[in-house]
C-alpha cells in the first residue's frame, strides 16, 4: 500500500502528460504561501478550499468586535492568484483522501488527480470531549464564527436596554471568554473597549460601563506560552480595561445561559467564547487509515513534514503535529505555518530536481498579543516589549503582514480614524432582532 | 371612532405626565429626518425600527456588485441619535396600530402609547398578484437582499467555471433584470463592469466578458421617469457595456431557471433581479380600517400629510400616498420621503403651538441614476445631463448624501481607490458552496 517514492521520478509522474500536478487543501496561511512557492516552476497547482478567499486570522477578533470589516481580513483566493497562471483555485469542500490512486475526494464534482498533496486544512475548535458545549461556547475560527459573535454582543446590548429583570439584564451584560491566550484576551479587551467607551452614550436604560467581563484561563496565568513577565504586564492592562481575570479556573461545564468553574462556581453570561483549544482538520480522517493522528486529530509528520511512509503526501500548518525540539510539537502559529509550507514545496521542487527531501527547520521570530488600543505585550527573540512600544510594534507588523498594499492602506486609515474617535462604525444587526440568521455553518 | 384633535390641546395630551410622545415607525430617511426635526423640542421620540441601522438605499446596488460593503452603507440609528437625548430607539417590529388607544403594537415587549404617530416603514418589492415569483426573482430593497444577491453573482462564476454543459454553463453566466428604472439600469452597468473588467483574469475555463445581461422594461423606453433624451443615452451607455436593453419586454411568467417575456420568448437565466414595482409597507394594514389603502397598498393622506379624521396619525415616505399634481401621488423617492417627514414634523409642533396644520408643497429638485462608472443621466429643473459630467455630479451628490463625515470619506476614498484598479476588494462568499445562508429574512 505504500506508493512509490515520487524522489524517484525526476520532475514528472509516469502516466499523465503535462507539468507535475500538486494538490493543496486549505488557503490559510500555509496553503498559500506553498502555492506561491511553486511561481513560475514546471508545476501545475490546485489550491482547493471549501471558502472562496483567504483569512487573516491574527485580526479576525477585530471583526467579531465591530473594529473591522470582513473585507479588511478576507481575500478572494482567485483574486490573490489571478496572475500565477499555473495555479487553478476549486471552490469545493475536499472530504477524503484516495492514498492508493492518489486523488482528493470532493463534496461536489470529480476528484482531483496528485503527484504531491499538500494537506494545509487548519484547525477547528475542540471542546476535549465535550462537543455539547459547541452550541453554547462558540469558537473564533473564520467569518461566520465573527459574524455570529458580533451579531450576539451588539443584539445583548439591544435586549439588556429593554429587559426589565435586573438579574437577566445582569446576564445579558456578562461576557465570559474561555482561554487565556491571544484570541481570549484579545477579545476581552476589544469587548471591554465597546462597552466602556464607545456604546456609552447610545443607550437610554442601560449604562454600558457595567458590562462584566470574565477571562477564564485554567492555568496559573494568562499567556502560559509567554514569558511570565509579559503575563503580569497583560493582566494588569486587562484589569484596568475592567476584565476579570481568572487563572486557574477549569470549566467544568457550559449551558444556554452559563458557566460552571471548577465544579463549584457558576457564572450567568450572555455569551461564551470558546479559546480554549484546537484540533486538526476533518479531512486529516482522510488519511487515518496511513498516518498516525497525534490526541489532537492533528497529523504526525516526519521532520521532511510529510506522512511516513508516503512522501507524496506532506501536512503542514495546524493540522499538522511537527515534532520540535524536547519532543513537543512545534506551536499552532502563522510563522509555522508559512515557514512550513514554503519547506515542504521547496522539498516537492528538490525531488523534480532528483534531490532528497531536507528536514524543516523552524525559526521563531517571535509572538506578540494586543489587549485593547495603546497596550500590547511581544516578545521578540530574548527581547521583551509591554505597554505602548508593543502596541506600536504589534500594528505595524500586522498591518505589514495583511494580503495586499490595498488592505494595508485601508486597515491603517480604518484604525487611525477610530484610534482618535473610539468609534466603531460597523456596528449593523444581521436580520431582525428575532429572528436570527443562520451562520452559514 | 374618529379621535379628538390634537390641535385642540397645546402642547402637551391630557392623561400622562411629560412631553408630547411622537412615535415614529421606520427609521430609513423618512424617519429619521422628522425624528431631527424634534430636536431641542419638548417633544419625546420613539423611533421604531424592525433593523437597527438607517440605510443610504440609493448606493444598495453597489453593495450587491461588491463596491461597497454594509458598512459604508448602514448606520446604527442609535449612533446617529446618541447626542439628541429625547429621541429613544427601539429595536423592535410594529406589528399594528390601536387607533383608539392610540399605541403601537409591537412584535416583543409592551406596546408604546403615542400622542402623535409617523408612519414611515418604507415600501417592499411588489410582484403584482405572482407572489410565487418572489422565491426566483430577487428583490433589492434591504441589506440581506444585497447580501444575497452578491452571493449568488460569485457563486454563479464558481459554477460556471466547473459546469461542462455548455447551456448550463451560458444559464449560469445571464442575468436578468426586471425593471428599466434606476435599480434595474444600475445592476445592469455595475454587473456588466464586474463581468468585463474586474473578473477578467480570475478564472481558467470561462471567459467572463462572454457573461448575458439582460434589461427588461415593459414601457418602450428605460427611465420612463426621465426625459426620454436621457432615456435614448442611457441606453446607449448600456448597450456600450455589453447590456442587452430590451424594451416593450413584459416578465410573463418567472421560474427558477428563467423568464418569460410577452408569453412567448423565454431567457434562461443564473440569476434574476426584480425591480419592477413596489407596495407600501405590512403594517400598513394596521391602520386599513381608518385609512383608505391605494391598489400599491400606500396609505392616501390628506394635503397635511394625515389620515383624513385621524389628525395625530401622519404617514410619509414611500408607504404613503400622498396626492400630487394632475391627480398623481408623488414619487416614491427620498426627496419626497424627507420633505415629508419635516413637514409632518412641523405640523405637529404648529399644533402644539395652538396653529393649524398646513398642506404639503413638494420641491422637485432633480433625479439621476448612474450606467457603470463615468456614465450617469440627471435630470436637474430644466437642465439634463449626460455621460461624465452627470457621473461627476451624481458622484457628488451621493457622498454629500451619505449620513455622517466618516462615510463621506471612507466611501470617496474606497470610490477614488477602486477607480484607478477596476477592483471590487469585497467579494467574499458567504457560507459554503454547497450550502447557502439564511438570507436573514
Amino acid at each position: 500500500m505504500v506508493a512509490p517514492s515520487p524522489t524517484t521520478v525526476s520532475g514528472k509522474q509516469p502516466g499523465h502528460p503535462g507539468p507535475v500536478r500538486v494538490v493543496i487543501i486549505g488557503g490559510g496561511f500555509a496553503g498559500v504561501d506553498a502555492a506561491k512557492a511553486f511561481k513560475d516552476k514546471d508545476v501545475h497547482v490546485t489550491l482547493i478550499d471549501k471558502r472562496n478567499y483567504n483569512l487573516f486570522v491574527p485580526l479576525l477578533y477585530q471583526v467579531a468586535s465591530s473594529q473591522l470589516t470582513q473585507e479588511h481580513v478576507a481575500q478572494p483566493l482567485r483574486h490573490m492568484f489571478r496572475d500565477q497562471r499555473n495555479v487553478d483555485v476549486v471552490f469545493n469542500e475536499a472530504i477524503d483522501i484516495d492514498e492508493e490512486n492518489r486523488l482528493v475526494i470532493l463534496a461536489a464534482d470529480d476528484p482531483i488527480p496528485y503527484d504531491y498533496l499538500i494537506m494545509a486544512a487548519g484547525a477547528r475548535d475542540s471542546y476535549f470531549g465535550n462537543d455539547q458545549w459547541a452550541e453554547y461556547a462558540w469558537g473564533l475560527k473564520n467569518l461566520e464564527d465573527a459574524a455570529r459573535i458580533q451579531r450576539q454582543i451588539l443584539l445583548n446590548f439591544e435586549l439588556a436596554e429593554v429587559e426589565t429583570d435586573r438579574a437577566e439584564r445582569e446576564r445579558l451584560l456578562t461576557y465570559v471568554l474561555v482561554g487565556g491566550g491571544p484570541t481570549g484576551v484579545e477579545m476581552a479587551g476589544a469587548i471591554a473597549e465597546l462597552a466602556r467607551f464607545t456604546l456609552t452614550r447610545e443607550y437610554r436604560n442601560i449604562d454600558t460601563r457595567h458590562t462584566r467581563i470574565v477571562l477564564l484561563e485554567g492555568m496559573d496565568r494568562i499567556f502560559p506560552a509567554f514569558d511570565s513577565k509579559l503575563s503580569v504586564a497583560a493582566t494588569r492592562d486587562l484589569e484596568k480595561l475592567g476584565v476579570e481575570v481568572r487563572t486557574k479556573a477549569m470549566v467544568t461545564n457550559v449551558d444556554a445561559t452559563g458557566v460552571e468553574i471548577n465544579n463549584e462556581e457558576r457564572i450567568e453570561a450572555g455569551l461564551i467564547i470558546w479559546a480554549a483549544g484546537i484540533q486538526g482538520a476533518a479531512i486529516n480522517d482522510g488519511v487515518s487509515d496511513v498516518a498516525e493522528l497525534d490526541r489532537g486529530k492533528r497529523v504526525i509528520v516526519t521532520p521532511e513534514l510529510h506522512i511516513a511512509g508516503h512522501p507524496e503526501i506532506f501536512v503542514v500548518g495546524d493540522t499538522a503535529h511537527v515534532p520540535g525540539p524536547e519532543g513537543k510539537p512545534l506551536p499552532g502559529v502563522a510563522q509555522v505555518a508559512q515557514q512550513g509550507a514554503r519547506h515542504a514545496a521547496e522539498n516537492i521542487l528538490r525531488a523534480m530536481e532528483g534531490e532528497s527531501y531536507t528536514p524543516f527547520v523552524y525559526k521563531d521570530y517571535g509572538s506578540m498579543a494586543t489587549i485593547g488600543r495603546n497596550h500590547a505585550v511581544a516578545q521578540i527573540g530574548k527581547m521583551q516589549f509591554t505597554g505602548y512600544l508593543a502596541w506600536a510594534i504589534w500594528a505595524f507588523i500586522h498591518i505589514l503582514r495583511l494580503v495586499n498594499f490595498r488592505n494595508r492602506v485601508f486597515v491603517f486609515w480604518k484604525w487611525m480614524w477610530d484610534y482618535i474617535g473610539y468609534n466603531r462604525s460597523g456596528r449593523i444587526i444581521t436580520g431582525y432582532r428575532h429572528q436570527p440568521v443562520n451562520d452559514g455553518k
